[in-house]
């Protein structure tokens, strides 16, 4: 161990220099930024070979995003979705894990630039993501926070039982101030999962905390400017997931659009006409766009990014020019700018992330690249307690059964995060009690 | 549940006035100030009975302390051990829970006074309990955190983690900016219970997380004013934990104190002699006192406070001349301001809440109250896995034994705030995988 640290402690003149416990000296650098499904099944893939792999990530955790909305209504805990990087790596001693946060790119020097210090690569693997997109309205983010990290569903829960609190604080302002409306701003997944759990939350769990109001009086919108929710799905479960949601409870508004926020004045469009409504908790889940680690790769390779910025990469997932740089995940646009882009899923990041693991390894046996094909596994939505829809391509699928796949595959996700055994557990408790321990206003 | 409401919304021109839900109108109005084991017993204990009950809190859940100090070693989740007030509060009809800050009293005209309203009360009980007692060096506070709230725990283990996160980036500042030194102040169970999960921690659970440092490397230091820590319990059980802190590699250090903090620098004078060192995480376990509410119960009814400011009470726990207003729980001394304060327990709080709710029932009976006598049921420490210190009066005991009866207690508290169960379980997963699956920095 010594050595070791010995090792590390010569590099570390260059802030985050090549790390201590790699297999030799002079194995090909490997340098993955982010730590999501992409990043982390890159480092993964790499681990057991004789490769120096150091993964950089502005958080000490993977989070598992496809259950962020559990803790934004109080289902789950920020320790039942995330894992420590470390924890998930702490067997692969070829991986060096960074919490830092990365500010740009040499791509003539092979240097990831880092906010304090710098990382040269011999290959740059770039998985940073995706933020909220609020189309131009970025000064809408206040007023309608989004749900991309753990400090997010913390918000989004605070605000969601703080405006219940307010409720039986002064059940006479409930009506003229909206304080149990609730507008959830696009019907994506994200958008109907929220929905949904907070309909169980006002109809079900809330319903005998309450003395002044009833909770089950709260109102939950769903807005979606386009035609249908869940347009990435078959109109036959887009229509069955509206019928389950507005059975719940939901107010589903299809072909309605923001176009201003005003907390607690919303304005729509819907239909050519202008209306307002007042709600006092705003949810955003109408989109998202690259992270700026994507204009960074443009800015040091020249690459084009698409109209959400994602990079345009060759169908091997590098960038134009620059075998050395791969882009993954939600960051990475394949097959061209025209075609289809990929769903911004896990099992995407996760193929993507092994490819690039791949790539690499037959570079250094000298052979050529080979371009990414997605194995489409297809595509869930849970809409609430025995109810989801999945799309798997040879079937469709909504109701319970639907509900059992989406359980089974989110469990089975989990595994590679040690969570999952607790989680599954939480979710039984919850289920039989219908209890959300969880329901902290914090922060 | 539509009359109830109605009710509800006429009452509330005050805002936060008598609660919809209350037996009959005209019942005796009990305000609670705190949701803590005090005030969350006397509710309990009011609740079957024909009165109205308003409980306020600042937070919308119960937290239950003792152990927040595996919130902040990442053990646990904060959902963990919290509970939501509302939830543990559900089938009492007859309890109103208000989340929001009482600012003040008003003894004569018989109101709690909010930051954003007022309640009439007939009888008020006091239950704010503590916070952070910095003996003057309020300046101390941002260097050297304690550990009270939720938000506390979670900063502690932001610090604690990114300690090491900076040494494993820059292992040759290690040594000159002691990034691995670790300090806690104050050898009381909270301090001997963080020390302990840390030296854990440390050989322990990151054991093989780092590849340029050695997480066993951390120096963790427990400082402690006093000739022994735990001065609480009996010398033998002082003796025997020191000596276990010791063997896990704990530096415990007595009779010295901490003249100065100036981060990373920290002053101490031990034996009449001062010395400095340097530690870049201090936490702060060295002392409470009790809450503003405190001195606004002075202010309301001339009470005296003590020196650390608890309102001494009569010894009914009533406040002097004041028989419709009563303090329990932390913020309370009885037995005079010369008299053995009672330690600052949980079993102490539930005991006077259950005595407070008797006095009232007492009361509308036309009884007199009675003097509160406390039924001592011991005092725990726990030190680490197999270790703990319990002064049960009749017997001492120390090891797994101790740690044991330490586990049984705190889980069969928790029965009450129907965590329980997930708590056993986290535990027993975290005892067999020496995980910790909470370890995430965040906020």
């Amino acid at each position: 161990m010594h050595r070791r640290r010995g090792s590390g402690g010569r590099a570390s003149g260059r802030a985050g220099g090549p790390a201590g416990g790699r297999p030799r000296a002079g194995a090909h650098r490997v340098v993955i930024v982010g730590g999501g499904f992409g990043g982390l099944f890159t480092a993964q893939a790499l681990a057991p070979r004789g490769v120096d792999v150091t993964l950089v990530d502005r958080r000490n955790f993977h989070l598992f995003q496809p259950l962020l909305y559990q803790v934004a209504t109080g289902v789950l805990s920020p320790g039942d979705i995330a894992s420590p990087l470390r924890g998930v790596l702490r067997r692969h001693l070829n991986v060096t894990v960074f919490q830092a946060e990365a500010s740009g790119i040499d791509a003539r020097g092979k240097r990831l630039l880092l906010t304090d210090g710098e990382l040269p690569y011999d290959t740059l693997v770039v998985a940073a993501g995706t933020t909220h997109h609020y189309f131009g309205n970025e000064a809408w983010a206040a007023a309608a926070p989004g749900l991309k990290t753990i400090e997010d569903a913390l918000k989004l829960r605070q605000r969601i039982f703080s405006a219940f609190e307010a409720a039986e604080r002064n059940p006479q302002r409930v009506e003229p101030e909206g304080l149990l409306n609730f507008a959830v701003i696009g019907g994506g997944p994200t958008g109907v999962e929220l929905a949904g759990a907070m309909a169980e939350l006002a109809r079900g769990t809330l319903k005998h905390d309450f003395r002044r109001i009833r909770s089950s009086d709260a109102v939950i919108l769903l807005l979606e400017g386009g035609p249908r929710i869940l347009p990435g799905f078959p109109e036959g479960l887009s229509a069955r997931a509206a019928h389950r949601l507005s059975q719940m409870g939901v107010r589903v508004r299809t072909g309605t659009l923001v176009t201003g926020i005003d907390a607690p004045r919303l304005t729509l469009r819907a239909e050519g006409r202008e209306e307002t409504l007042t709600a006092r908790t705003v949810l955003w889940a109408a989109g998202v766009k690259a992270s700026p680690m994507g204009e960074a790769v443009a800015r040091a390779t020249g690459a084009e990014l698409d109209s959400v910025g994602r990079v345009i990469v060759e169908p091997d997932l590098t960038v134009p020019g620059h075998p050395d740089v791969i882009v993954i995940g939600d960051l990475a646009r394949c097959g061209g700018a025209e075609g289809e882009p990929l769903p911004g899923l896990a099992p995407v990041a996760m193929q993507q992330g092994s490819h690039a693991a791949r790539t690499i390894l037959r570079r250094l046996k000298g052979r050529p690249a080979k371009p990414f094909r997605y194995r489409n596994k297809g595509a869930l939505a849970v809409i609430g307690r025995n109810a989801a829809v999945a799309d798997l391509g040879w079937v469709r699928l909504s109701g319970l059964v639907a509900w059992l796949i989406w359980i089974f595959v989110h469990i089975r996700y989990l595994v590679e995060f040690d969570n999952q055994v607790l989680v599954l557990i939480q979710w039984g408790w919850n289920y039989v009690t219908r209890k959300r321990g969880a329901r902290l206003i914090t922060g």
